[in-house]
């Protein structure tokens, strides 16, 4: 019997996407779901809402509130947690790199560990340094990944991934999208997601 | 030893503080923790944000998800749901009937009634008929709570506990605060802010 499937979609700027990559990994294998990583840019979607930077800089309460918040859930969870500067960062190059990882076998992996390097240890996602760092700490050869994620058929397949992304009605991260066109917004709905790609309901 | 103390912050039009006033009492119980219902109008917040109707109008793709999303919770909480017409509803009586209700000892059940009438049962809460009925089933005399609802100085106190909750930087509902000033946003964070009203962490 093949698993069940659960798209999971996030943006590498997403801080609840943090949280959400962190955990699916062992609530995917617990419930034997399938789950698809699937990083896509949320800024042009963010765009046609008006907003030309995160909703948590546009609005000051919203984003004090999430920043105390995530700090409160990551001691819950257990993960590191440090304030990145700036924010948001720009994760376009994570994002093609990842895209080159998943068929390779350390795409997950490195999604994960960008994540903790941007909010568990305050590094710069945008910096080659910090891609690189993580590249070669998963065996993988930076040299050539870097040059296969700035290939214009990579740059073409993170754009049709954002463009599929607004077209499924995306309109934040982390979202997951069963087979059946479930759509759950958010780490809180994480578990409920697996419930659902697993049971239907 | 006096209960902890936990606040809980809803606009009466505020779809997921139908799910938070619906499982807060059991939840309060259990906890050992006092919970006081405090009601404001989002309205003004809303306005100083640019808004001039909910969020969920305003951004239809965050719209359609938050019913289907409310669908779902309240079918995994056994509440009924029925999506109400119009949408956001006026809840300005309401609140000032509720603030009534408190000292006389129904303005909590009250509260929990008023949001099952108009997600669970489709009815209109700006309309009298709806209240008064409410009203009558609790015990109270429509008439006389109607014209202390609608007297200067309870307006006046409802007003002063919306300019509160803009002071506490409360951006939406529901919310709960902690006596030390920890502000949770949301129906999911009901069960961690009643672990920080009892254990302050």
């Amino acid at each position: 019997m093949p698993r069940p499937v659960l798209d999971f979609w996030f943006d590498f700027a997403s801080t609840y996407s943090y949280l959400a990559a962190s955990r699916i990994g062992p609530l995917a294998a617990d419930t034997q779901v399938e789950v698809r990583f699937r990083p896509f840019l949320l800024g042009p979607i963010f765009k046609s809402q008006g907003w030309n930077t995160s909703p948590f800089n546009v609005y000051s309460a919203k984003g004090r509130n999430m920043w105390r918040d995530l700090e409160r859930l990551s001691e819950d969870a257990n993960l590191p947690f440090r304030r990145p500067e700036p924010f948001p960062q720009n994760g376009l190059l994570a994002a093609r790199v990842a895209l080159i990882g998943f068929p390779q076998g350390w795409g997950e992996r490195f999604c994960v560990d960008v994540f903790r390097a941007q909010f568990g240890e305050g590094l710069r996602i945008d910096e080659l340094a910090t891609l690189c760092a993580i590249l070669s700490r998963l065996g993988a050869d930076p040299e050539a990944v870097l040059a296969a994620a700035q290939s214009d058929d990579n740059k073409a397949r993170l754009r049709a991934q954002s463009d599929e992304a607004q077209q499924l009605g995306l309109y934040g991260a982390p979202s997951f999208v069963t087979v059946s066109g479930e759509l759950f917004w958010g780490n809180d709905r994480l578990e409920q997601a697996l419930r659902w790609a697993k049971h239907g309901t």
